[in-house]
């Protein structure tokens, strides 16, 4: 799912190039890309499939050139994520209907690669031949106030590992105020929502049919139309008439087959410019640069993100975020990062 | 004069496109053109000469088109100001014994053109048929430790408008700290130097084979070649040989007969991002912008210097500078602007 605008990030994630096409940690790969490679191992390339934007087209492109040009998903409009979902399922699921999905935002990063593919097989095979909603809770480390959480019902299901301890989901929570989340670490068994989901393709597309028919009906009229020449044509006209509405309202509130599995492999859906900077090296004045070229002078608890080539003398700053895109720059204090959305307009 | 490389002004200034080539005021002109625009109307523009660096010539084009290219002398190292004005001095010379000359640099700013152009005329008025060096002197308004002074002698000279106070110089003095610049003012008599002199070409060539011979014996080797399709092989040649040196320190602190023209018509030689600060426009919270796109929010006391196109937003500063060229960016408390020159390293 790669169809975001990364509005949070601005001025360094523009709605020209969002946030997960950019080398948001500076190591010469974008988020989308180590996305891709996270898989790597556990599902061959040719089974990614990538939905996103049609003005992203071109950067997908560019920067996976492995992924088949027919895996690129062009949606004509941002309508959340139950659309996104239900048009990839259906379509997976009209060629392949024994398919088993993984579900995966664009734009996070996860430190345990390798924990990572363990946790995502182990899914898989939980949900191969079961009508369930696999969901990936986070360990939380913090009382975060910027995540939705899980509540577990804690009554762990058999697997064929019986190492992993899933278990039947109770709730969904939004993102809960600081002393919600520090009750919901006191008291145990939740979990950060991380948004990667995992179920088979006949679960989605029943799942839906039953829970968002609404949805359903639109693609019933798409279905026709896929693998055809006129599929994006079909897409452009409908996909605009589909709910605007996320699959945790529409699916995951709802159903009764939602089970999460408790996951630590060091995650982060980069929200905000803070959870980067808690991602980035530091020196040893905690702060913490992407860019080649960047001077800092009596300054400390910065974040400095800037284009590679561009040459930065920063002095006497405590506690700011300096960020450039090609064309643009802020500078303003970590803790007002929350009007950067104001200030772009 | 427009050779120099303006690195106090960095990053807005570079060795590539220094102060003089740049739209510092935000006007939609650069100084030099500035400098240019300024003697219109009292010197045609066919008698207006250009001394610069060789690597600047494309840029002298690009942005006095009316210049002639002949009249553009192109020094091929930096040698100070007293080898550029001997090196002109001896070409118009040559071929306009009886020229009367003005010297200006071309990156300060005036204010009051019109009492700048009066100014002038006096002076060429002044020294059209006296051996007399007149130099500029500005009325200080601030105990200034960025310039230096003139003092003059207070005996006022006989002028054909006797308006004019000029006086015979007593001495220059250099750039005083702050106690020393306080009793300049509270005594009277001293004047900023410019660094603009007027005196006619025959002055200029006859003093400098007295007081700097071994610059005179230079351009004795040049002159054979002046005008000729040779010139600039054979300026390449000897120019290197030259003493690095300044005129003030050549000429005018030796010379007998140099003058003072005090003035008054708001100078700025622009060498701090403190002294353009004074020069702009302050909003309500005393920032002053040049830039096109830039949002201050809960700043004050700032300065910021961006290229036009860029989108700037700035949050939570006090007495900063923030400027941008086209490849870097600097941050840094207008205090420690003295500074800068060693964080570009």
């Amino acid at each position: 799912m790669a169809g975001g605008v990364g509005s949070r990030f601005w001025p360094m994630s523009t709605p020209e190039k969002p946030k997960q096409f950019i080398d948001v940690l500076g190591i010469g790969k974008s988020l989308i890309q180590l996305t891709v490679e996270r898989f790597e191992t556990i599902i061959p390339v040719e089974n990614v499939w990538i939905v996103t934007s049609e003005k992203y087209k071109s950067i997908v492109r560019e920067q996976l050139p492995s992924i088949p040009e027919s895996q690129i998903l062009l949606e004509p409009c941002m309508r959340n994520t139950a659309p996104c979902i239900e048009y990839v399922s259906r379509k997976i699921y009209a060629k392949y209907p024994e398919a088993n999905l993984v579900f995966s935002p664009a734009d996070h990063i996860v430190l345990d690669v390798n924990r990572f593919r363990e946790v995502i097989k182990d899914s898989l095979e939980f949900t191969e031949n079961r009508d369930a909603i696999l969901t990936l809770g986070m360990m939380p480390t913090r009382p975060e106030t910027g995540y939705g959480y899980i509540k577990s019902c804690g009554c762990q299901q058999p697997t064929a590992n019986s190492q992993q301890p899933i278990a039947k989901v109770e709730a969904f929570k939004e993102k809960p105020n600081l002393e919600t989340a520090k009750s919901y670490i006191a008291e145990g068994g939740y979990y950060w929502n991380a948004g990667i989901f995992i179920w088979n393709a006949k679960m989605v597309v029943n799942t839906i049919a039953t829970l968002v028919p609404e949805l359903a009906s639109v693609f019933d009229k798409i279905e026709p139309y896929f693998y055809s020449e006129k599929e994006q044509e079909i897409i452009n006209q409908y996909f605009p008439t589909c709910p605007n509405i996320s699959i945790d309202y529409a699916v995951m509130e709802k159903s009764k087959e939602v089970y999460v599995y408790p996951a630590d492999f060091g995650w982060s859906d980069l929200g905000t410019w803070g959870s980067l900077y808690t991602h980035l090296e530091q020196d040893e004045n905690n702060n913490a640069s992407v860019g080649q070229n960047i001077n800092l002078i009596d300054c400390k608890n910065c974040i400095v993100h800037t284009p590679s080539e561009r040459k930065v003398v920063i002095q006497g700053l405590d506690n700011f975020i300096i960020a450039e895109s090609d064309n643009t720059l802020l500078i303003c204090k970590k803790d007002e990062e929350q009007h950067i959305k104001d200030w772009q307009k």
